[in-house]
């Protein structure tokens, strides 16, 4: 299964060359991923900062921008688990427009218990939450 | 006397108008705010907040924006006291490229115990130091 | 008439403190103001500057900052217009959470020619757009 | 040879949790890149785009967060070209605290024509600039 949001680019997203500056896009990832938690894990990004404390630092990030999007548009964020190891989740974003990928991001988060801070092991109930979004698990995303 | 610091232009805060967008001049003040901190007063911003558990959070703010500043430009940011109460402060920021007039800015900070976080009167030893910004503290800034 | 936008209150939109970072606020009031073109005018915003070469430079700002908002909030933000001059308009966008003021802006925009540009007369069809939304045009907001 | 520029965090640069929101640290490369265009080539990231036309959008990007980083350090980022092709430039940046590694981050730039936009062969007195900060060019950065 694959999570989707959609994202409208703001005229602040975008630079003086008239298209989306890169770094915005990442900030977009991370609304992302904060929807994914709020929609389809039923767990607000606030309460798993500031009740279950947990968090998703991000470790490593590889990405590639493919197309400018402009102002105005309206973007599709999709979002598939490629790999969970033990206390860290490797997540796959791309962006669409209608059809175009424009930006495909994969992103290696820890899980960390945020009062450490420190990485720890992913709870079984977590598993499970993120296993649903696992590319493979059920033959493709 | 006035405080006064230098801030290069960046591509990342104009807009598709090649302009500054304008929120951004306020993320400058509060840079202008932090370099008043550790510059004027020997206080690191960070110690101020988690060493001396104090902050100036935003009550009031008026602003003109009086001529466009474009990418690439260095604009001089001076800051004023206009008035010191009992528990807040009015400052006063300017910014110019160099004798034009870009951007003034009036904002009333409250002084905080960021550990409440509440107004609490401004201490004999921080009052000291901001007079010596008061605007006709000397007969002129 | 006053338009209604909804704004969810991101993560990345809060400093240290936890709460929303104050020139934050204002990235929030253009994207309402982006908002009301499309939504109410049915004219988006990039379209307003790149086919009609219309813009809305702000001139003045006022703003109020009555109580912190923090990450996972849903702010309702309302605009009406308070003033319609020849070339600018005085609008008001308040935030709310629930039932509490957050913020509360005054903002005059100017009408511009964006590929000039400069500021001019408000076309009579923008006129009755913008009329819409005074204050005091049907006995109040 | 490498280049070096010096970035003081900034209380709007972090999040939360009291550390920079990773893209921030994206921001703080791409005020790098502008630091070298102007300090090591002698041209404004300005004129870079509104004289020369030229332009280095982002094509793929790598990045570790090695350890976070808070609010009034200040990072050294040192950038070293890694390879230049033909029509695209490979930068790694470096972001240090003292001695600590704090971020590291491999961008594959694209030397465009903004005018069109398009990619374009990277000119003679270019290469031999950028040559000067290949990583062995000198056996060894």
């Amino acid at each position: 299964m694959k999570f989707e949001t959609d994202k409208l680019i703001r005229f602040h997203q975008c630079d003086p060359a008239g298209i989306v500056f890169y770094p915005q896009y990442l900030v977009l990832c991370n609304e992302t991923v904060e929807d994914w938690f709020a929609q389809a894990h039923g767990v607000d990004f606030y309460d798993l900062h500031a009740e279950l404390h947990r968090g998703v630092p991000m470790r490593h990030l590889e990405a590639d921008f493919l197309a400018p999007s402009v102002h105005g548009e309206s973007l599709r964020f999709s979002l598939v688990v490629e790999k969970m190891g033990e206390r860290s989740l490797t997540i796959r974003i791309e962006a669409r427009h209608v059809e175009q990928l424009r930006f495909i991001a994969r992103q290696t988060l820890v899980w960390a218990d945020v009062s450490g801070p420190r990485a720890i092991p992913i709870e079984p109930e977590w598993r499970a939450r993120f296993a649903r979004f696992l590319e493979n698990a059920d033959g493709g995303a």
